[in-house]
């Protein structure tokens, strides 16, 4: 048998359906989910649409780390309707303030060798421990819940070999900093990024979470690291030693793609205003002035990025014009953070100290003002999602915010003149479970009652495709239009995420603030988009909300993969087309749409506003076809019934 | 010379005006001033109306403690224009993090003996040192800032005779609720609170803090505490004994009326929903189920409070149940609670750790859920206060917050079954200075520009009273409207109160959603409302928002203190009436009101709708007249250039 590496072998030892072959669909067995209550609230309306009794996953967490600012009763609201569907269906519950999704997943989960998804763009972090690890839209969650397998478009495997060591003061972040810079957002698209090679020996399992974390903003399908011995030095310090299982690649395996990093060329790197793909040494914005340093995420979730930090400034005073705002990563890290004594330095230097969550990196909080800099340790910062139109957000290294939080101003950490900090970490985590609630027994979940406040919805009424699609244009927008620009996170529209009917009022309101005035009018409606639709965070709201006012069809010129999947999920049809952008208001056909959709991948779309023919692909397997003719996943299943 | 009380001393060496008789106007002298953001912003502009250069007082403190969660641009924006304007105008800036107002105030700026006031309602707190502070409007801030006296209608003196000690599991948060319990919420009011007698040996200046910061929810003028020894040690373990002046009632010192409070007989007490008022023993409601525990704010605010949260908590876990929240009052604070391993204790036990400032004090975040019960350690539970439209907020002691967070359940902390904690606090408090930014100096300061974002309001136009006052009828309120009701604070509507434009748009809105509407047709308009009208707050924003709107009379049974003044600070008129109430769409009529204030305290209003006559009275001195008819008392003050 050939030889295999990490990616081929984690997907051959989930494979149900379908030859794992670049473009072909494969089905795969799912053994870990997790949610985010951001999305899982609606992830638990669809188990109760499907009926769903008990989750058929080994391990499947409900996390609350997103809603936690609790502006009005909603959030709370959510809290409780999670905390009981967790109860009712099976899963374990994550208490608010417990922490971030994917730092606690990993610390308490996380197996080598198992296929975790999750509805978050982010769950590729916990490829860092040898796991299959891939963010999908909530449906695909409760399905898998339901014991479904995934379905997913085989990608190309990316094998990036790492060599040499990480200087002193360059640290994972700048590693995908450097991807990004080299391969900008989409340049992982329908690709796994592995990493291998002597460099992986200098990087410890939450260094590597750092660098698959934002494979995410790749555009990747996901990124695997081999659990090695970092791996098994992690699950040791976890107090899990007996969930490690070697998963290397095997000698002479080949990948599909290639590429190389050699760790002691990099030098510290930064994303500047807009997107986390327009890369550029730290050196040549150096002096640029900052107002604001914001600390934490699961981009840089790690006691190492926190501690790191503290070392910085201990002794220090941020700069007055600074404000240096830390979000640990979860009650966990904190712990140990404190128990160390960095977070007592990270107090006297002038940290506002936020509670354990997500927080200002879904705008949630912590908006920065107009024009004025911030620099964040974060994975995005597309616009306006860190809640201010017309901000100016940074992303970089914990070793580069801590500089400027000391100057006032972008600095190269190795310019800052402080000596570049030796850690030492305890190597034994403050391992307690007490914030995670354990799945109730079978017979004592049948009886839980959900919570449902009046504030949580129900899901929309999801009608088959007709048999003729005439849509209206109501929307064009150019490439990379992420999904916090289709629906907005932050703390206007994230409490009302389990509330579709009224998320709906926001959808693109960033962007164009008479889509929703237009398409009350329109009805059945189509956007149009350029290239990396709907990148980003994996929320299907930004597919459920314009769908409940009456989207049928996107044409892209290439899409995200989350997105693209969450519009076939919800019964929108989603093209690829070349040639020219029809207008808003154009009129668009596609004649039966069954028979056009079975017959091949061309698609032809007139135009009959300017009776022109646009020719377009769809990627679409037999299986997806007939989910998008029932309307979605949803009323597929029920059509099977 | 008759034997003086304390509050007689500190009337009589700031006195520049008027005679120290209840119910006579005084001018006083003002030392120092406190501000904060949700106020200071509207100080700020009126400094620069007043055309200000620079503060003459000896301390000015802006603080930034309220608008701290950023949900968009603008709390940012103001923070950058306050800090502005401190450079401008001579303040020290409070950088947000480096605490509420109110303890940090305490522990970087109180001298005994010295006048302070402050645009919050619990200024008051630092009678806790043997000062005479006092909560007023946010014009009367910037007054003194300007030079001015302080006027005030001369209360009583009410002299609270404190005997025994407190027995485990009580403390001064049970005293305080006590006198609520016995006087309610309007028994202060026109009074002067002094706590005197054996019982002050046992109670630390941080305590008295809490007894005299809650003053405010009597409806107290202030509450003073003699200047001690404990008052030494608090300023020693501050590193600011040389600041320390013994001030006590001289032997056989009267009061105006008197009452007595033997601590040993206390017993655990709560605040139920609705009032902090409405106080029962906490064994009454015993077996409650809680689902959210907040410890925090202003009225508990010192290392002591969350001290002993983390040592009941210790080693312990909170209820599956419960959020529990924690807000840290002081940088300071958090600093010295982390030395000592109690922040750990926390994070153990499950607390949900926030930044340093008021959050859910002032609805800033950490709404409860609808009809679940939140038990918090604030000192206010006005309805919607927390951001809930029908929430259940109670209000309660650290040791009764704590037992409830175990037991998921309101407990008398005696039962439940922990021994009481013995606390073991540093003598010496890890005092830092560097978020609080000095003054610049006087040449520097005239050089700064502010700093005024678009979201930057202006004042409005202040017209003059009328010759004839005809005005309609737009609301009538019950008895305690507070100015939570008038104008809510909250995440939704904090954000605009640098922008009073805007922020009319909240007025009464959850109290009566159609007042807004009705006073855009009626232009002039009255308020009728019942005893103690416009208890709470400070915030002059309950008035300048109405007034914007064509506010120019309120009716009410009677007032609370700092909302009558700032009724005439901003020209509107506010009478006492008995009688009928008049209806909403009543024309009310005061003919020639220059003449009908001058003649004396009764006014006649007609009521021309029901042609009837409604018998009134003020109180109003001939300096308040005049401000009253030039239409507040900028305009007032620019009559007089």
């Amino acid at each position: 048998m050939a030889p295999l590496n990490v990616a081929q072998k984690l997907i051959r030892s989930h494979l149900v359906a379908g030859q794992p072959m670049p473009g072909r669909e494969v089905g795969l067995r799912v053994d870990q989910t997790l949610t985010q209550d951001a999305t899982g609230t609606m992830v638990m309306l669809e188990l109760e649409a499907l009926g769903l009794d008990q989750v058929r996953t080994e391990v499947s967490v409900q996390y609350v780390d997103h809603n936690l600012l609790q502006a009005d009763e909603r959030n709370m609201a959510d809290h409780l309707f999670l905390r009981s569907a967790c109860r009712r269906f099976g899963l374990w519950y994550s208490k608010p303030g417990n922490g971030v999704s994917h730092p606690t997943h990993m610390q308490r989960f996380g197996v080598p060798g198992k296929l975790l998804i999750g509805s978050d763009s982010h769950t590729c972090a916990a490829g860092s421990l040898g796991m299959l690890a891939i963010g999908v839209g909530g449906l695909d969650v409760a399905m898998a819940m339901a014991g479904e397998p995934l379905y997913l478009t085989m990608p190309e495997i990316w094998g990036v070999r790492l060599t040499g060591e990480l200087p002193p003061w360059i640290s994972a972040k700048d590693v995908i900093l450097e991807m990004l810079r080299r391969h900008g957002v989409d340049g992982g698209v329908h690709r796994i990024v592995e990493y291998h090679g002597p460099g992986l020996a200098g990087l410890a399992a939450m260094d590597r979470h750092v660098i698959a974390n934002m494979g995410a903003e790749l555009g990747a399908t996901t990124t695997v690291f081999p659990a090695d011995d970092r791996v098994r030095e992690f699950l040791a310090a976890e107090d899990r030693v007996a969930d490690f299982a070697e998963l290397t690649a095997d000698d002479g395996a080949g990948y599909d793609l290639t590429d190389e990093v050699d760790l002691s060329s990099l030098v510290p790197l930064i994303a500047r205003p807009g997107s986390p793909g327009d890369v550029v040494p730290v050196a040549q914005v150096a002096g640029t002035p900052v107002h604001q340093v914001v600390v934490g995420s699961s981009a840089n979730p790690g006691l190492r990025d926190f501690a790191m930090v503290a070392a910085v400034l201990a002794g220090r005073q941020a700069h007055p014009q600074v404000s240096l705002d830390v979000n640990p990563s979860s009650r966990q890290i904190l712990a140990d953070l404190t128990g160390m004594g960095a977070t007592l330095s990270l107090i006297q230097s002038g940290a506002r100290l936020h509670q354990t969550g997500c927080l200002g990196c879904i705008g949630m909080g912590q908006a920065p003002a107009v024009g004025h800099n911030s620099l964040r340790t974060m994975p995005r910062n597309f616009p306006g999602r860190s809640g201010t139109v017309d901000d100016r957000v940074w992303l970089c290294s914990p070793e580069t915010a801590a500089a400027a939080a000391l100057t006032g101003e972008i600095t190269d950490p190795r310019q800052v003149g402080v000596a570049c900090p030796t850690l030492s970490l305890p190597s034994r985590s403050a391992v307690n479970r007490a914030m995670l609630e354990p799945p109730r027994p079978a017979g004592e979940a049948v009886r839980v009652q959900l919570d449902k406040a009046p504030s949580i919805g129900t899901l929309p009424d999801l009608d088959p495709m007709p048999d003729d699609l005439e849509v209206a244009v109501a929307i064009t927008v150019g490439d990379d239009l992420s999904t916090d620009e289709i629906l907005q996170a932050g703390a206007e529209a994230l409490p009302y995420r389990s509330n579709i009917a009224k998320l709906a009022e926001f959808t693109f309101a960033r962007v164009d603030s008479e889509y929703v005035t237009r398409v009350r009018d329109q009805g059945a409606h189509a956007i149009v988009a350029g290239r990396n639709y709907g990148q980003g965070s994996s929320r299907e709201h930004a597919v459920l909300a314009p769908r409940s006012l009456g989207l049928r069809l996107v044409l892209a010129r290439s899409y995200a993969r989350i997105h693209w999947q969450n519009l076939i999920n919800f019964g929108v049809l989603p093209l690829e087309y070349d040639g020219r952008t029809p207008e808003v208001g154009d009129r668009l056909i596609v004649r039966d749409v069954a028979q056009a959709l079975h017959a091949g991948t061309d698609i032809t779309v007139h135009n009959a506003t300017r009776d022109t023919i646009l020719h377009a692909r769809h990627r679409l397997s037999a299986r997806q076809i007939n989910i998008l003719l029932a309307g979605g996943r949803i009323p597929a299943l029920a059509a099977r019934r």
